[in-house]
């Protein structure tokens, strides 16, 4: 996103925060992010720093790429830096473990500032195809319909549409909840189940998303929508995603930790999962699919099992 | 469908009607579809015949599953063989040409009877993953919700879950249109657009066939459930169909002419893409996706300007 930003306008400049500094380095002096995109040259306005403080100095708008699990104790601590009118713009999708919150509730709270403007973007795109400038449609969600017009303004482009919406938690909870279905379908593939049980899966899934977002006060459009459907269909069908490589693992017969373990990036599905349960219980509706992956993942209850527990649900008039 | 019925009840005696007599033979004499399914032995209730008058003596249900454009002749030429109250289970998908009509006013209005009973049978399913007891999920909609129940009975097993609906506008129409989002889908691929144009164009392509659906009279659940969204997943995303091979082809730059004459089975996308822009105006909405496909094939539009105006669309707010 800092790439596609600094692209559209050659005049700004694009402050990165990295943790890493041989990352830094890479992107100041040879222009490449010599670790996620080593063969993509990188704009020259976009500068890259491992200070919090200088980055965040004058910025218009913050893109908040963090991991959710991490982004808590990551903002409280550069919460001294950060303008209480910076509007954030959220990239990262899932729920927080134990408090459940998604990431509109953990950025003010982390930040001490209930009137933080927040922006959740979303939508199916992966990074490599938006850096390869290929065809991309994505949401912008606030409260705010001015700072969503404004962030439209700021990311539209001729190769990415962005449509804006009102419903900050439709997008945000499916966001958070296709990570928990891409383990279920990678899970499906694993197990060799074929196409059609995949696409049984998905749209059950897709259904059980919306069954639960519109209790927690979501629109249905929305989870049909780009946000919903749109990046779910991307994260389910295309082999990607992290999350659906622990769920082909989980499905070949693998356990979750030493699944894990070899991996070095977050699967945030993972910890989402674990969030399920909770939320179903909260919120009175049945996820029959988004429960079996938590329960598998848990370890109590196999790939197998879940399978045959599935299709011998009664059967049903559609709702 | 025929083997799958006949499995699952070895007194029943399942009669299939075939056009061409060495096929029937193949599988009277040797129980194979030398044609359609070489691999695979059919169980021996299975019991072909070229006569419409043989096949349909005493029969309790009836599977239709000739395409939409050749039902009406076919269906006038059987007509006297036909009881007035054997059910019609439709699997046939689209819309006849220049009538715009779909299988449930088809076949009565053929068989000049408007109360003949009628099942549409829709959903995800490759036949070949029926053939290979591979998980599936289908819907059956009928007005008559005691028929629809009984025909569940018939099909529902442990390797085949189906679903029942009232819906049968809502059921019919996303099985006709997804054939015309199939080759949308086919195009983008054909082009090399990328798999976060093809998750846009069918989340897209979803929604639009939502609002044509609901003003036609269908539930929206129905066009987000396992035979909408569901069976443009798998038509979309997998290779598998013929009308996705049309729209890769066109992608690709051959001419429509060329791809239908080099193909030796129908298209039915390329017919029911015909009635797209009837009814857009009929109904009086906007389908920007499935109109683009209409103007591809009707050769007034070339794909690559077909998606620079898609991408070139005012930005908007999701509806």
């Amino acid at each position: 996103m800092a790439a596609h930003v600094a692209r559209r306008k050659e005049g700004l400049e694009v402050n990165m925060l990295v943790r890493d500094s041989f990352v830094c380095q890479s992107i100041n002096e040879n222009h490449h992010n010599c670790k996620y995109f080593p063969e993509h040259k990188l704009p020259e306005n976009v500068i890259a720093t491992t200070d919090a403080k200088a980055a965040l100095l004058d910025a218009d708008y913050c893109l908040h790429a963090v991991p959710v699990q991490f982004s808590s104790s990551f903002l409280e601590g550069i919460a001294d830096y950060v303008d209480p009118g910076l509007p954030f713009i959220s990239l990262s999708k899932g729920l927080e473990l134990n408090t459940l919150r998604m990431m509109s509730q953990i950025i003010p709270i982390a930040l001490k500032n209930p009137r933080q403007p927040f922006v959740a973007l979303s939508g199916p795109s992966f990074a490599l195809e938006l850096m390869n400038n290929l065809p991309t449609a994505m949401v912008v969600a606030s409260k705010d319909k001015k700072l969503a017009n404004a962030v439209q303004q700021l990311l539209a482009s001729s190769y990415l549409r962005i449509n804006t919406s009102s419903d900050v938690t439709g997008v945000e909870i499916a966001g958070a909840l296709k990570n928990v279905l891409a383990i279920a379908a990678g899970i499906v593939d694993g197990m060799n189940l074929g196409n059609n049980s995949m696409a049984a899966l998905v749209s059950q899934g897709c259904s059980e998303i919306r069954w639960l977002a519109t209790k927690m006060g979501a629109k249905p459009t929305t989870i049909t929508g780009l946000s919903g459907t749109g990046d779910i269909m991307l994260t389910c069908f295309v082999n990607l995603s992290r999350n659906r490589t622990v769920g082909v693992r989980l499905g070949s017969g693998e356990t979750l930790d030493d699944i894990l373990t070899s991996m070095n990036q977050v699967a945030e599905g993972v910890a989402t999962a674990g969030a399920v349960i909770a939320l179903a219980q909260k919120y009175n509706v049945k996820l029959p699919v988004l429960t079996a992956v938590a329960k598998i993942i848990d370890n109590e209850l196999t790939p197998t099992k879940a399978v045959l527990e599935l299709m011998n649900l009664p059967q049903i008039e559609e709702v």
